[in-house]
């Protein structure tokens, strides 16, 4: 009968407007400029980035960012993620979060077997339970101490208690001290350039103490990681962080558009790649529009979303499967299309089965969102 | 080697303790309770009801609902949802929403030869389009005009260009006139229920006026629908609206918690059946503990989860992984378990692929989300 079936939200070949909407689209341009753009930085600078993958789920994404951004590996923070990628063939996989739970630790273990592996810690009870799995299977998992750099969320304080547990890390049969991570998540976000700056620099102070702690005691960190999208500057002119973790900059979102540079203006390194598609699906009422992008399709955690190009349209508000967008000189009509830059892209690439990749106002690819659902 | 894969987070007959966290679990009991108190009511009170999908997205609930609940069919809000559920069994489903794509639209058309199918309209171009698809396949989409009945959102007035919609929907070929959707979204959560029923009684006069002008001129309604979870006892003391369509009952979430019965004591037709079962994951700092429930497993739209049967606990905000616990007495330790009550149900349950039954501290079944990321 003709009719492409609604299991996938468009093919390739497909002309923009036919794509089944609300969809998560990629500008494949400004997605490639962005990944261009940090492996220029990295690349001037000598320092390692490991893509963050949480962003994204993505398999063609990760090996995007190996093959052609000069990643080394990648971050994930769940094994379920982890296994999904490994499995799609990226073979260096830091797991930048605790593993407590027996299943998960066994996985973690046996996935060593295909891949490096890293996992954080900040107990001293679960780096024996990683060595139990670890020589369980027979390999070795890599472990970075996890330092509470300010974000007051998992993590040891910085210096003696970090040292500690590096110790027993190092003398934990199947596992191996791989170094630290320091990653001030609460930074990104700030909006100010003295702001990021001031968190920042606390994390730098005292991730250089505890590494000189920990080189006096014969640990040296083959990883010092850290740094997001909104702070890897800062983390890189340190000279003491070794491997970036940036994981939006790829796709950019309306609260990172809020961040700002130096001088006040919009910090402009990465443009906004990652779109919600969306159709004015109802327009009775002078002054607004409804369209069909709701909490279903979005995370709301940072605020809605904004109207691309289009500085006379607000979205205002949404509910499940409907957005309200205020439309005040009443420009929309019935069908329209409308491109929204995400609140927050993380959980909101989370939520989607595919990203539909367009280039120019045509599909080129849908890439499924490999470790969606994959939240253990 | 004995280890369960971690494409799926539980299997029948393993122990509520060795669900891979963070995982959606429903109360079996809790929720056969809940479908059963409906029944006894709509039984009661011999009103229809169609149960709405859109909360869960799953087939098995949907056919749970049918042959237990006495619901009479149900609905859902997309096109490519009805297509799910309708391949999975279901033959009664009313798209509560606006179709506007034509591909979605050839798609309802398309289902009509397997399943009766129902739709909601607010425009006239629509009623053309949706006439000229049912043409095409032979088949019929019944219509039900959508008034806005106080929400703001779609649907046109009450009154004369109800009438007017639902006269030229009569006169189209393929469509049939079905009746109104008249759904107060905006009144389910209101706390107090002084203002639920001020919003009702508006959106009752509405629907008692324009049945009759409906009924002066010929056009009957099969359906006269609406009332959710919230509200569904007014819009049934009304004897005006026939078909309830409520869909939160089952399960129920922290928002509907707040919701207050005529004396200001939370309300206690339903109970709350549905968790995010989650594991402490770090316990450094005195008076918090980490979980591993955050942004990726919930919407936060309606606010933070509340932590189930602990009232010395508070959950107070989550990052994309992370949830950050107030545990004063410091009476969690690393791997404690704990079950969360969602903010907002339906947007969450909508993050996930699985729900894992639970009866007892046994898993019973593990039932998909059959329509899980079909939001176009």
């Amino acid at each position: 009968m003709g009719v492409v079936g609604l299991d996938i939200p468009a093919e390739p070949g497909m002309p923009l407007e036919d794509i089944a909407t609300p969809a998560l689209i990629i500008d494949l341009d400004a997605f490639e400029r962005n990944v261009e753009t940090l492996r220029q930085f990295i690349t001037a600078n000598g320092i390692r980035h490991r893509a963050h993958a949480k962003t994204h789920k993505s398999a063609d994404i990760a090996r995007y960012q190996m093959e052609k951004g000069g990643a080394c590996g990648v971050c994930c923070q769940k094994v379920s993620e982890a296994q999904a990628l490994i499995a799609a063939g990226i073979k260096d996989v830091l797991v930048s979060n605790q593993v407590i739970d027996k299943r998960q630790i066994a996985h973690l273990a046996e996935m060593a077997r295909d891949a490096r592996v890293i996992v954080c810690v900040d107990d001293a009870a679960n780096v024996d339970a990683l060595s139990e799995a670890a020589q369980k299977f027979g390999t070795t998992i890599e472990c970075l101490v996890e330092i509470d750099v300010g974000s007051g969320r998992c993590g040891v304080e910085w210096g003696a208690p970090t040292t500690a547990l590096a110790g027993k890390i190092a003398q934990s049969r199947g596992l191996k001290f791989s170094g630290l991570q320091a990653y001030q998540g609460s930074a990104q976000h700030k909006h100010t350039a003295v702001e990021r700056k001031a968190l920042i620099d606390v994390a730098i102070d005292q991730v250089r103490q505890t590494v000189a702690m920990l080189d006096a005691e014969g640990l040296p960190c083959d990883i010092i990681g850290g740094a997001g999208s909104g702070s890897y500057e800062l983390e890189t002119a340190s000279s003491i962080y070794n491997e970036l973790q940036c994981g939006s900059y790829i796709f950019m979102d309306a609260d990172y558009g809020r961040v700002l540079d130096g001088n006040g203006k919009p910090k402009s390194d990465f443009e906004n790649a990652l779109f919600i598609l969306t159709t004015v699906m109802s327009k009775t009422k002078p002054g607004l529009a409804i369209c069909d992008a709701g909490l279903k399709v979005q995370s709301v955690d940072s605020g809605p979303p904004v109207v691309f190009d289009r500085e006379d349209l607000e979205f205002m508000k949404c509910s499940d499967e409907h957005g309200v967008i205020n439309d005040p000189a009443d420009s929309l009509a019935l069908g329209d299309k409308l491109k929204l830059i995400p609140g927050h892209c993380d959980p909101t690439c989370n939520i989607h089965d595919y990203y539909v990749g367009v280039r120019g106002d045509v599909v080129e690819c849908l890439w499924p969102v490999t470790a969606r659902g994959r939240a253990y």
